[in-house]
């Protein structure tokens, strides 16, 4: 076992990158940090991993100490291990990954101690070490899931308007749409079903309410990979 | 700085899952390990993170010393960090992952002093600890990656027969392929380029060679996410 008493140790931290929809803006939860250095900046909900607990776990403890959040599924995204990104001691950060309905979480949040809030992802504040990086990476995860999987549809509520769906794919893909051609190749696509009722909150005139025809949806997403019926990709 | 101090440090490794297609079958490169313990047993290609060195480099500079490849670019997949994962200490392992065509590395492999041998996955030995776990999630992000890019396409030589696609495919997603129907399918996407030789290696008839047409490739690839021009996914 010599070779094993010649190496370093390091230490080992997991951030947690949670971003949500609120119905008008993509969104990312922060938190003061509680410690030196840069104590009361704006970071990622981080902390170290303990000796006998895996990262996930590392992961949801920090999560629910931070935030209050519970019971939140998290990815593993990326390690970040550059030897100098924490300025007092070289850690390896592992960053987990979770999308969440913003609403169905407030009243958790608010409830805790440390002062978790959501960002725009246009108005993020400066942050600590690398955690903007982990953020740009964070969504570039969230595009590549988002090509895959009907991730963002679940992120609108139940009902939504096509506005709200355009704004949601305006701001993951960080581009501007051309908003009758959006709405033409969406409509052709069947996968959402126009409400009888419409908002009548955000314009005089009103807007439909739609909702996901989901199979349509899960049909359409293996349609480009239809040489492998239901292929198992994790 | 009283946080750090209190914190453990824990040993950081890195593995690497080299696939490769070497016309007939999807395999793994593995490698002897050197020491103990389970010295001499199958095992990815693994070291110890130093301390001034990034997992990136580490899993480079570990890939060169076991197998002599060089140059290869690795994607980081995921971390292993069960407490007890590694039995002589606690180890977290960061793992590595690439795609190469085995016919064009195949001499840089075989000059070097460690045993490193590719394995057809249908044929792994028993490995150390759990890389035969990341392998198989090396399988899944094979699948995953597969799905949204043209990289199988990219595992094959530069003129093929259908048959090599069809083992190609059935060995990544893992299912056997009604070969006509694939066959169709294929056909009806314009991705393959008939050419006028044939393969007469492996039948009496020959099969005919194809090529890729790269630009229909790309496009095809893109039609699932219409509503987006070119979304940057990483």
């Amino acid at each position: 076992m010599k070779k094993y008493a010649k190496q370093s140790r390091l230490l080992v931290a997991v951030d947690c990158i949670i971003f949500g929809f609120d119905g008008f803006k993509l969104k990312v939860l922060l938190v003061k940090r509680s410690f030196e250095p840069e104590k009361d900046k704006w970071s990622l909900m981080g902390g170290f991993v303990g000796p006998q607990e895996s990262p996930e776990n590392a992961a949801s403890r920090v999560l629910t100490q931070l935030t209050g959040l519970k019971d939140v599924y998290m990815e593993q995204m990326r390690v970040f291990g550059n030897p100098d990104r924490d300025p007092i001691e070289r850690t390896i950060s592992i960053t987990y990954f979770a999308l969440i309905d913003i609403h169905k979480y407030e009243k958790q949040i608010d409830e805790q101690q440390y002062h978790a809030e959501w960002f725009s992802l246009k108005e993020i504040p400066s942050l600590i070490f690398d955690h903007k990086q982990m953020i740009e990476h964070g969504k570039l995860n969230l595009r590549y899931k988002a090509s895959l999987h009907p991730i963002l549809f679940e992120l609108l509520p139940d009902k939504f308007t096509l506005t709200q769906v355009i704004d949601l794919f305006e701001q993951v893909f960080d581009v501007l749409l051309d908003k009758r051609n959006f709405n033409r190749k969406l409509s052709s696509t069947k996968l959402l079903v126009k409400q009888k009722d419409k908002d009548k909150m955000h314009s005089k005139k009103g807007a439909y309410y739609y909702k996901l025809n989901k199979k349509i949806y899960k049909d359409k997403f293996g349609a480009f990979l239809n040489f492998i019926s239901n292929p198992k990709i994790g």
